[in-house]
């Protein structure tokens, strides 16, 4: 190395920390291949991919444009006090609006559970922006934050870029009775239930081979990407194991409000079966180890709002939450916005707005759903049964290349599905499924007509790979 | 200690990580004295303390709100677009509108500075947020950001809560000509003013002493708490020094729209005075260790809408920091409110509305300040001629007690203030002032009730320690 290409490398490496690029690393990659083709167009590109794997929910803008634009101009003046620097953890009448909303989402009973304590609300921009500080707030930088496997990429990024936290990822099937390798089923719901045996190899594991402690339990509830719940059982087995090794549970209920399949999906939240009200505490007497994160970004699609909710009753990190969340505050003009739907009352049903919307949403969510699954077992396709979120949990490995690693295999598979039939799913690889050639498939992102093309496209996929 | 003690203890410290303690203590605590005490009210607590503290300009509320109701219903519909996933550096017809007002403000002139390259821009949720994820960017943890003496105290736990960096204080005025020994004048601005021989022993001091290397120069431009500008040619030598040493300039320049002094402060941007424009490149031809934060909160009074902006043309960190906005993103509607107000043109005077505001803003700022300066000069207090931002640096040093350490000098006169005389003023000790007695008048925000009445009782005040 001559000398002037030295200088040039030294200064290069004044330019940044190495935080800047070890977070763009953090981001999941299977996206950088989706963005150099073509997308669909109905008039400019009809050969172009579906996007089918963002989980955003595109089918309420009839519902939601009018209801904004109402509650934008529903107060006659801009509040002045808005103007001001508020309380960092969110406006006090937004958070009392959000208690009554959650105890009702959540089911909470005030008997048996107890009510959520307003001083234990936090409002921020974004779940990503909550689950950092909540995170940030119990474990140090290197610690480790255990996953179920499969997870949301996107942890990753949110958990490692700033806060410095390590994923440890959770294998739930060698714990289970399902066999990947002498059965030729595709993995039923129990084979991704959490188990104290999981928990217990997963953390020993971490210590030993990494050296990396883990703090933090983080489970998404409903599941993304599986679209299903754990069961109440499984649920008390994690909350338990959290509590006995004094590990934190945080539960991510951000499609909380989007179980469609409200009879068969056995959703019950963290926060209420953690609960253990007594008449001396306020609040649902978690204690210090169950936390809970939300958002208005998958329920009512309004992602851009940037609207994410925390709670918890460890006292010990209230006040750093709260100050923490000056970095991450959320606008105080959609602070009043998000009240003010909260406290919406239809004029038709004299529902709750938010209850109306939801329902309807749930609605519309299960009819797409209901014509996915059809598609899939009219192929004969394994699949979860999806009970909540937007998406379904797909067994694609029949179409798998015999050759090279399993990450390979996929990623083929992958490629071939976008590149060749203009299907663009999520490959499970990239929420580091245990068993290669599963998807997930958004199915709430396309408009009717990409939907049904999407179905149209997997079946001329399935028959020609069989033919 | 027995057990139970050593079982409480353990328990105890898995209930939260260093970090949130930690990111408490980083708050300034005079503000723990002022919560104690009762706020002053007309009517309830005539006798209560006035708050002069707090950089809040309160005056506005007549121009904003009628503003801010019609410009939040000027869109006949909630925009559609706006409900989804923004980019996450910010929507670009806002970064575009940004693009111009900060190229007026700036007095950037297109042939002599270039223009700014729209992809630049961040727009985060606060001036906080985003220079939190540039200073990340740029610097690792326990790495040092200098900053000149005295500085904006909540920059300690912006920059060292989540990012882990370490304040390292530049001193100035043992490099100026003033000579606090043998003086008994009051500083003059340029005791304040920042030189190569400060910034070189204030590094030194750094790496030798406390082993923390500074990769950050940060300075708050114009001055908080000072209400000065530095010169272009104090600039300059901060500009150069950082090329040569390959340390970051981030110049925090919130209050570039509260000059009110424009003929005497000579206010000259970084983003002007580093400018190199060449027809090979975009943008203002910065180079890598040249940035700005701005915000919302000071010129424009609308802190509670979190709207903060960056600028940076280093290549390095430019898709870092778009995605680490990610995680403190403004709301989309928020975005539209700033994006519409930016182009909104006023109907009286046919200027951009920002532009009216702006100099009503200045010219009653100005009208405060003059009558604050007058009762000082009056009274014969010393204080800086203050040219912008929304305070006045005042030595009340003829006051301090004269035992104890200068800390507590101070603090007694802090407390005597408060206590006994209901005067709030921001303590110098508490942004690490050089000298003792120093104090932070915020005149903006008070009543004009208030800030009468603020008056009368400083002179009280004087009258009873002179006699």
């Amino acid at each position: 190395m001559n000398m002037a290409a030295d200088d040039e490398q030294q200064a290069s490496s004044s330019l940044s920390s190495s935080r800047a690029p070890r977070a763009v690393s953090l981001l999941p990659t299977y996206l950088t291949d989706a963005r150099a083709i073509q997308k669909y167009c109905k008039d400019t590109a009809p050969d172009g991919a579906l996007q089918l794997s963002v989980a955003e929910n595109q089918m309420l803008e009839d519902l939601l444009v009018p209801t904004l634009t109402k509650l934008s101009r529903s107060r006659e003046f801009f509040p002045a006090d808005a103007i001001y620097y508020q309380q960092t953890h969110g406006r006090e009448p937004l958070r009392h609006a959000l208690k009554g909303y959650l105890e009702g989402l959540l089911d909470l009973d005030k008997d048996s559970n107890g009510t959520l304590d307003p001083e234990g609300i936090v409002v921020g921009a974004g779940c990503n922006a909550v689950l950092e500080n909540l995170c940030v707030s119990l474990a140090e930088p290197g610690q480790g934050v255990m996953i179920p496997l499969p997870y949301y990429a996107a942890f990753e990024f949110d958990l490692g870029s700033r806060a410095g936290l390590e994923v440890v990822p959770v294998p739930t099937m060698e714990h289970s009775t399902y066999d990947s390798s002498s059965s030729n089923e595709s993995p039923p719901p129990e084979a991704y239930f959490v188990s104290k045996a999981a928990l217990d190899a997963a953390k020993q594991k971490s210590i030993d081979e990494n050296g990396i402690e883990p703090r933090i339990l983080l489970i998404s509830h409903p599941h993304n990407p599986l679209g299903i719940c754990y069961p109440p059982s499984v649920m008390e087995v994690m909350i338990d194991w959290c509590r006995d090794n004094k590990i934190h549970l945080v539960s991510d209920e951000i499609y909380a409000g989007s179980v469609y399949e409200k009879d068969t999906a056995d959703f019950s939240s963290a926060l209420k079966l953690a609960s253990s009200p007594s008449p001396e505490t306020t609040g649902l007497g978690l204690g210090p180890y169950v936390h809970f994160v939300y958002a208005f970004s998958k329920d009512f699609a309004i992602s851009g709002l940037r609207v994410g909710v925390m709670y918890s009753e460890n006292e010990e990190i209230r006040l750093p939450l709260q100050k923490l969340n000056d970095l991450c505050s959320v606008s105080s003009q959609t602070q009043c916005l998000v009240e003010d739907m909260l406290k919406d009352v239809s004029p038709s049903s004299s529902m709750p707005w938010t209850q109306e919307f939801l329902e309807e949403n749930q609605r519309r969510i299960r009819e797409r759903k209901d014509a996915w699954e059809s598609c899939l077992d009219e192929l004969g396709l394994p699949h979860l049964d999806s009970k909540a979120g937007l998406f379904c949990w797909m067994d694609l490995s029949e179409f798998l290349p015999t050759d090279g690693t399993p990450s390979e295999r996929e990623r083929a598979l992958y490629l071939e599905l976008l590149q060749e039939y203009g299907l663009l799913f999520t490959p499970g690889d990239s929420m580091k499924n245990e068993l290669p050639g599963f998807f997930r498939a958004v199915f709430t992102a396309a408009s009717d007509h990409e939907f049904e093309l999407g179905m149209e496209r997997l079946r001329k996929y399935v028959q020609a790979k069989r033919s």
